[in-house]
């Protein structure tokens, strides 16, 4: 599997619908109050562009003085000024000679005019206000707006970042206020809070109290270091799928992290990623790269012996490092990384055994997501070749045809009621996606099963059949998991650091009322830890309630208070996460019960 | 831990002692006489050089026909009529001048004539039999030789390969003959028979039949690829190890493979390895490298938070991938690779806790290499800095003092009989290493700890003590099994591929008699299954005798023999793999021992 990353951004990027918003007008106009007043209260200031976006609006400006979110409330006082003074909005057609003059001091617009021009489109104005008038703006727009500006009656200013002219590093950093307008204080106001509760709950801002990972700037943007924390839960995440895979006849293989570049060169990823490759230099006059896919290198193991139709199917899986090039200034925590470890596998098999194989990987699947109560609110994409852009994929039109073909007969089988994706394929052949929609309605992937009738020829990979003929054996490429990072990330945001106990880096604390309690605490911390459960004793001279108040916060399972009643009656009492509070029980039962539940995987506290 | 490979290597490089062989004047001798054959035998060939050598000798020379072991039944008979012929060997001072007239043709020796001279040395030239005789030599030549070509009894060529002209791969690639030479017969079949031997269990030779490892061209000299096999030991290796160390309370971590050059910079080793590291281009403007060792990445997960003296000792380890831009003539199996993964550990602590973490370390050590019957044939380094050479080192006069002497305490309290070795310190500290003398005399590094007062200074990590100051942590570098290549490679050739049972690929090879008795062996798989036992049917149409031998070449510990007295009887025969016929016996004992076998990590089969 290669490109988990690709399919995330590519199907996130089809949420964007701000065109067709009934609020885009209103937004619009909001964007143009927000420039008014900005024009007004920094005169220097040379406006850039304004456009409305899927939640909102913002506003690219050029200006010396640094704006910071100190600055909102004088620019929000303005801006309802001239909201206050409801000025009318008009269209306006212009020639381009008239509107070159108009921006004659500001090059972006200058800018803008030649490519409207270039493109053979009419040059429009949008005017605010009256000329003369104590507030008044002509600007360069498409449109459309609403009737007046005081028909924006609920807005916020947001945030404020750098964007490059176009997007472009090479261009200069300009300035960037993020904004957004409702048609109710209502409808503002709830939006408000749910991004505040997205921020709280996104992992960067969870990751400060949970210690999951850590990036630093000497090691490099994009890299980053699994804590004692985070280790173990990517290991527990590991073992559990590995397990299942095994069990499915997975067998586990382990490779490099660079390889000469000419392996990708033949399997076309050199071409496809040569934006994202690391280059490796060597003293010596080998090219490499580090590795952007896993496929090339298990081709190469399946080509380290001959092989027979006896030894198929071959299904090599393990979880590895990939790496991507990606702009110093696009990494955002664990989600989007320049080296991530993925849940790789390839299997190697003969055509008749490609829809057992594929059957087998979605069990896989179903297995591994229903531990998480993620199956059965998935949906399934399959995911089909564009025919009208035949240059972004490898392999002959008959493979991609039969491939296809095969999918659709998957999905029948297994009842999946796949969606035909046109477009969502991979290089090497059409995928059937397990797809998630996640708490903020963003899809994502869970896992992916892929046919490749290309790769193995390209490598020359042989086996032979029953008849002694050397025949191409057929490549699936599959992730269940993906990428670890974007998965743990998404766990920690979907469950707000509250993982479940198999998952939870401490299950258990305990919490001595008083130092005299200490060596009870201990004692129950040792028989604990023969049943393997990860428990500390809080030994820090602090109250109970700020023990417990910090578990809590930690999101730790289980808190056991100690203390005399406690150690007499040989017992804890049983605190969860939740706030619930369990009272005295025996200590053996709490430790069957808290063993149970991490060994069944079970989501459940109690 | 960083070093790993060097400690090997320079320790290896000590094993050298040829000048001070006996053998020497009779080897060298035996040179002559290869070079006057194959002057004889190839008119246009041009001598380069030919040194004796610990085990031998070898001939360069440059020579258009390629040379192969087919040639040398002819050359060894030309250097029989030499030797037969028993000429006197005589030594000659010669004028530069002189000696310049004699090789005007030969470019190799009047370099060789130029560096005599630069050096200031005197021209010494050997004659090898009468001028106008039927073999006659006259070569620039230090010697010293035996009086006559009668002299050398019994020699042998061994191989042939290619060399560049003094060694550097920017010059001529020459040919090269290897030979060897001894007083008698006896001895010379004896050497032969031990280097056969230990070709044969070279662990490249191993890896024909055991599939452990593999390489591709494709994907480059040096990168190691585990199969299923390989992967299955690493894993096991892996897991004990770990579980050990989490017992002494270590915590793993999870580091990415690369980072920006700066890392190196502060922590010294972008100059230690400037010539060993593999640098990462990206798109963008920052610098990376391939990480060529550990340390520095887990002092940024050390920084990531504040640490009081509370927190410390935190010890992190973790399995990982190294890089060394090695020539692409040094690769050498598992033995050299330019990835290579090894377990690597850094412990924080207070100088009052170095001691105490030390010995967990050496307890660790114990515990680990116990298991393999490694422990207590083993001899301890006290590697200490050279006074000699104080460029080589990092960190205070006062910071190597205190640690030399802590090495010295903890030697005289675990008794450890350890030699202090000059010169074989770290960059940033002395060590105590754990070595063994392998099979073939050769020394090996099994562990090694190390205390170093400096790099946590570089990378200013910080602690507040008790009484509220900040304090800079001391680390310990430390290894157990060192790099898993270079381990299990040694595992292979000492155990001639023969591994205990908890790390054979495969443990159990149920063989049934005829197609018959495949529903039984199918039944007893999947009991062993339940049990996590490694068991394989063999199913091929062959014959009982041809199924044991294989398993037996692939070193498979059990062999189940199922028939029709086994079906009936509830049993299966049991054969080992050392051939010993345990007859028939009870499934359930059976599943019983080899699972005790494997969970004890036992080294007997029964």
């Amino acid at each position: 599997m290669s490109k988990v990353k690709e399919e995330f951004s590519s199907k996130n990027g089809r949420q964007t619908g701000a065109k067709n918003d009934v609020l885009m007008p209103l937004r619009h106009t909001a964007e143009h109050i927000l420039h008014m007043a900005m024009q007004e209260l920094y005169p220097s200031l040379k406006k850039v562009m304004g456009p409305p976006i899927e939640d909102g609006f913002y506003f690219d400006f050029d200006l010396d003085e640094k704006i910071s979110t100190d600055d909102f409330v004088k620019i929000e006082k303005r801006m309802q000024e001239i909201i206050a003074a409801n000025l009318p909005i008009k269209l306006i057609q212009s020639s381009p000679k008239e509107t070159k003059e108009i921006f004659k001091d500001n090059p972006y617009k200058l800018e803008w005019l030649r490519e409207i021009q270039d493109r053979g489109e009419k040059v429009t104005l949008y005017e605010t206000g009256e000329k003369g008038g104590k507030h008044y703006d002509l600007d360069l727009c498409a449109g459309p707006h609403v009737k007046s500006t005081g028909e924006v009656k609920a807005f916020k200013l947001l945030s404020v970042a750098g964007a490059y002219w176009k997007g472009d590093e090479k261009n200069k950093m300009l300035q960037r206020i993020y904004g957004t307008a409702f048609k109710s204080k209502v409808d503002l106001e709830s939006y408000v809070e749910a991004i505040e509760q997205k921020k709280a709950n996104d992992h960067r801002e969870l990751n400060k109290i949970l210690d999951i990972f850590t990036t630093s700037e000497l090691v490099g943007k994009g890299l980053v270091m699994y804590t004692p924390n985070g280790t173990i839960i990517r290991n527990e995440l590991r073992d559990h799928l590995l397990k299942i895979c095994k069990k499915y006849g997975a067998l586990e293989v382990d490779i490099p992290h660079m390889a000469k570049i000419d392996l990708y060169k033949i399997s076309g990823h050199a071409e496809k990623f040569k934006d994202e490759l690391f280059k490796v230099v060597s003293h010596y006059d080998e090219e490499f790269v580090l590795k952007p896919v896993n496929c090339p290198h298990h081709t190469q193991i399946y080509a380290s012996k001959p092989r027979s139709y006896r030894d198929l199917p071959l299904a090599y899986v393990e979880s590895t490092q990939q790496h991507r090039d990606e702009k110093p200034g696009a990494m955002v925590g664990l989600n989007r990384a320049r080296s991530f470890e993925i849940d790789d596998g390839h299997t190697f098999c003969t055509p008749e055994q490609i829809k057992g194989e594929a059957i087998k990987i979605i069990k896989i699947m179903t297995e591994f997501y229903e531990v998480f109560g993620m199956w059965g609110k998935h949906w399934v994409s399959l995911s089909f070749k564009d025919p009208k852009t035949p240059e972004k994929y490898i392999g002959s039109e008959e493979g991609w045809e039969t491939a296809q073909k095969m999918l659709l007969e998957i999905n029948d089988e297994l009842n999946l009621k796949g969606k035909v994706m046109i477009g969502e394929a991979a290089l090497y052949g059409p995928k059937i996606d397990i797809m998630l929609k996640d708490a903020l309605g963003n899809d994502r992937q869970l896992g992916t099963v892929q046919i490749d009738f290309a790769m193995p020829a390209r490598f020359g990979l042989v086996y032979t059949d029953n008849s002694g003929q050397e025949k191409t054996p057929v490549m699936l490429h599959r992730a269940i998991l993906g990428s670890y990072h974007r998965f743990i990330s998404y766990l920690m945001e979907s469950l707000g650091g509250a993982f479940p106990v198999w998952l939870s880096p401490t299950q258990v604390n305990i919490i001595p009322i008083t130092e005299k309690h200490l060596d009870y605490a201990q004692k129950i911390e040792t028989l604990m830890k023969e049943k393997n459960i990860r428990v500390k004793t809080d030994n820090r001279n602090e109250t109970m309630q700020a023990k417990i108040r910090d578990a809590q916060m930690q999101k730790i399972p289980y808190m056991l208070i100690v203390g005399d009643r406690e150690v007499q009656n040989n017992e804890v009492s049983v605190r969860l996460r939740t706030g619930e509070d369990l009272k005295a029980k025996p200590i053996a039962e709490v430790i069957a019960k808290i063993e149970n539940t991490y060994l069944t995987k079970s989501l459940n506290l109690w």
